[in-house]
């Protein structure tokens, strides 16, 4: 992606190696910065050159995946690419080397900022791991123009973040309208449906604004099908995830006793990479994702079953109203810190 | 299958949870036994209702992949379908449940003896997991047609057992011709070029014997195209599996090293899952698998640029000869018992 800036840091990883006289590291991109991988790890060894550096070439989509546990622990440090770390206990040291975007993020606040109603004084704002560098900029942006700007820390983000399974700097925040600046419509809809708030969303890689509302409608159409078609469901599987910052072994527990005591059959399914081939063999009726919360809304239509969010479980389950329908989150982890 | 007489032995399961006090276990299952899984966890906890049993819902290709290091230590017990144990050392309890056929072994070996050269004596005999509890009645019917059996243990594999990474128990036998009971071409393959000797494999699931000769041909002209190609690559990369019993990790290193000296680029690419796709995005001309030694050579055409074994590895550096090709083992684990 053009717009993505990254820069690899190379001396900074390099002098983390020597803090550390680390003698096998692991380097972990996302999926978008693999094909750098080969040429990270040549630069390294060709400063280096009694450092044994291996890539992780799993899946990787977050923080909540780290390698930190593979490879039986003959590894001294695990570099980990483009995402910020999560408040979990790591097996090994780990280096997080954020991304940071170079798109300007300046026309998409004002076009967003153009389309407020008159009677709004306070902004609520929130942006992604990308953008962040700029959270200064942007709250400079908006109060320039008349607003009064509030953030909040959440519970495990830094104050402004958001991500797709934690929307905590976001939810308790009293303004009139909230600016999200980022790109994906799933964060988005999320805060809108945390806060029930006026919703803009200003997209650095776009230039401009949009709403968000046609999209919270396409997706609430969506999971109202899939809850209803989990209605006749006579058993479930819970998916849960080994990786350690999707584990929720608790939480998977507990569904299943739910289950259980409503009448139902309910078998728990570990995975690690999850897809949905893998549910293939099992006789059961629908299911239920303990893992990343983003899966069954994202991941939807290649689910023949129901995969439902452990809250619309709940709604299955007659314990909570549609009217109360809410995004799952990942807030305290299995091993947190 | 029809001629797999499964046996879950729930009462050695429910008596082993109860022996060790265990209260999260796991269940795994191969690929072919997976459909049975939801109703194998409802009986164990049909009968133990304060258990916590989990399915391991992740693809499982051998008693190399086993279940406990997963679910950050929750659990207490592993219990493994259908495979027999490796020497490796394991992370907390596991039962292993091993699958016998039913599959008459009478009519193949019989067929297999009648194509004997007339100065055979000596007869290896070799077979598989699914069907080592007949192992006494295949030696009764060979050496009633008139012929010594000679069987041997291997190391870390029992009397007469071959695994598709572990040829022991049969490479240094002095016999006239050897038997191989079982369905794989592949285990045949590796007794062939281990051996170079006769092979006949009487296939209980056919009820007749067949030659290897045309399977060992074929495979040979593929690895030797392979090999070809692989002479083109300036890069390789080494594949490293995070599983505890595919993983070499030395191994890795060492042919790392051994590429570089050559003048190549090298780098090891870590995998638990191994997969074609996942190889996509790496600048790299041609792959050495030092996972599953089964890999290379039963899913060559999946992937498009070679994919060779260590020992192939060695012919394309000019290190071994064409006419001492040899199939790629795992003897000794990384965290051997």
């Amino acid at each position: 992606m053009s717009t993505l800036d990254y820069d690899y840091k190379i001396d900074v990883i390099v002098d983390k190696i020597r803090d550390l006289n680390a003698k096998n590291i692991i380097l972990q991109f996302p999926e978008g910065l693999k094909s750098d991988a080969v040429s990270i790890a040549n630069d390294i060894e060709g400063i280096l050159d009694d450092v044994n550096v291996i890539i992780d070439a799993d899946p990787c989509f977050g923080a909540c995946d780290l390698a930190d546990v593979k490879v039986n622990r003959h590894i001294d440090l695990v570099v980990h690419f483009a995402h910020t770390p999560l408040p979990i206990k790591t097996d090994c040291p780990v280096l997080f080397v954020e991304a940071h975007s170079s798109a300007d993020i300046e026309a998409p606040i004002l076009d967003a900022i153009s389309s407020f109603d008159d009677n709004v004084k306070t902004v609520g704002l929130i942006t992604t791991t990308q953008h962040i560098h700029k959270l200064d900029e942007m709250i400079k942006i908006i109060e320039e123009e008349g607003y009064t700007v509030k953030l909040d820390n959440g519970m495990g983000t830094s104050k402004g973040q958001v991500l797709g399974c934690n929307f905590t700097s976001i939810k308790y925040l009293d303004v009139d309208v909230i600016v999200y600046v980022g790109s994906g419509d799933f964060h988005a809809l999320g805060v809108k449906l945390f806060t029930q708030k006026p919703v803009l969303l200003a997209d650095p890689f776009i230039g401009k604004s949009r709403q968000i509302e046609e999209f919270h409608d396409k997706i609430l159409r969506i999971r109202f099908a899939r809850i209803c078609k989990a209605k006749e469901a006579k058993s479930f599987g819970i998916i849960m995830s080994s990786k350690k910052g999707q584990l929720r072994f608790d939480l998977a527990i507990k569904l299943k006793q739910l289950i259980k005591e409503h009448g139902y059959e309910a078998q728990i399914l570990n995975m690690d990479y999850i897809s949905p081939e893998l549910l293939l063999p099992y006789k059961l009726d629908a299911f239920v994702m303990t893992a990343c919360p983003r899966i069954a809304i994202d991941d939807s239509a290649m689910y023949k079953k129901p995969l439902l969010t452990p809250q619309e479980l709940e709604i299955v389950l007659g314990l909570r109203q549609w009217d109360d329908y809410q995004m799952d989150e990942i807030i305290v982890h299995d091993e947190q810190t």
